[in-house]
């Protein structure tokens, strides 16, 4: 990374970079909803932005180097788990919340655009992994709770678990085409359950 | 459709619209394979295949037309269901053929690339609803033939049992990028099994 693009991290918070950045990515992310990935231009991006060209080139260099800090800003804003104090109702939740956001008019195009261009860039595709990984990490310890508590067999990978939950969600919305609605999330969750308390995930 | 492109079911099997046909099906499914869909060129395709332009162009169209008819191919042309005699082996049987299938190191890519054409494209997108439609189709009986024998309640939904079992392995195609591995096949075989013993997935 050169000098002249900041590391995330190191922007101060509110201050103007920070707000350029805000409003590319916003800009960035509004473009993959509506058009998809394949018509995305970096250019028009800062055209929306309110930034100027060079700005953008000089910061994320290619529409891949954009995304992928959009995937970084996404894990980093993602909300925390629910707690609610049975494996089921965790599982219920994380179900429910992969299905608001992937049944949601802004947000399903948007994860669907990110997704296919993770399968067009490797870069973009890390950025992709890396997002997921994060997600996953967020929700794996209320598997570990369930382990603790009994509810669950020793040896449950949390991660498959909580990766059993959101495949068939993603399957709809990327594979088959059906509906993501309710149903198919609390049917998902109380799947994932079963098939963890019968041991079914253990390695 | 207009005259000029002759429905499938009507060519000649063995004629020269048919070897036409293959040649060009094949060559669009190499180039999706190897250079990914959003490089796709109905001209170069046609090309690869040794076949006149402006036959490409009379017979699909456009290139989405193409994607759309080699997906109505891979559909005719998709393997039977084993039948093992017991549910969870008949799961594990489709379970490890859809892991070969996006293991394999041209169909992987292959199915990656029509995927991805169909999140950018809504005739893609209808043909490959179809096609899976079409394997599930396949596959949902030996449920059906579960619930006869009493191995899972009556009133559970074969193809979402079907769903289940792959939609694990898509995941990972597509969403989380972790390994497409045996192991995860047969995961996915016996989760989707416990849970609909369990009743799961009656509606």
């Amino acid at each position: 990374m050169s000098d002249e693009r900041p590391d995330p991290g190191t922007v101060r918070p509110g201050g103007r970079t920070a707000k350029t950045r805000e409003a590319v990515l916003r800009a960035a992310g509004d473009a993959l909803a509506e058009d998809g990935f394949d018509r995305l231009d970096l250019a028009e991006i800062a055209r929306r932005a309110g930034v100027g060209k060079t700005t953008a080139y000089r910061r994320w260099g290619t529409v891949p180097g954009l995304v992928a800090d959009l995937l970084t800003e996404m894990a980093a804003e993602s909300l925390p788990r629910t707690e609610t104090g049975t494996l089921l109702g965790d599982l219920t939740a994380q179900a429910r919340l992969v299905q608001s956001t992937l049944s949601d008019p802004r947000q399903g195009p948007l994860f669907k655009a990110l997704i296919t261009a993770a399968a067009c860039d490797a870069q973009t595709a890390d950025a992709l992994h890396r997002f997921y990984r994060t997600r996953t990490d967020e929700w794996a310890p209320c598997v570990t709770a369930a382990i603790e508590r009994g509810e669950v067999p020793a040896g449950t990978d949390p991660h498959e678990v909580i990766r059993a939950v959101s495949a068939p969600l993603y399957y709809r919305l990327l594979v088959d085409g059906g509906p993501i609605d309710q149903p198919t999330a609390d049917r998902a969750a109380r799947a994932a359950h079963t098939a963890a308390k019968a041991g079914a995930f253990t390695s």
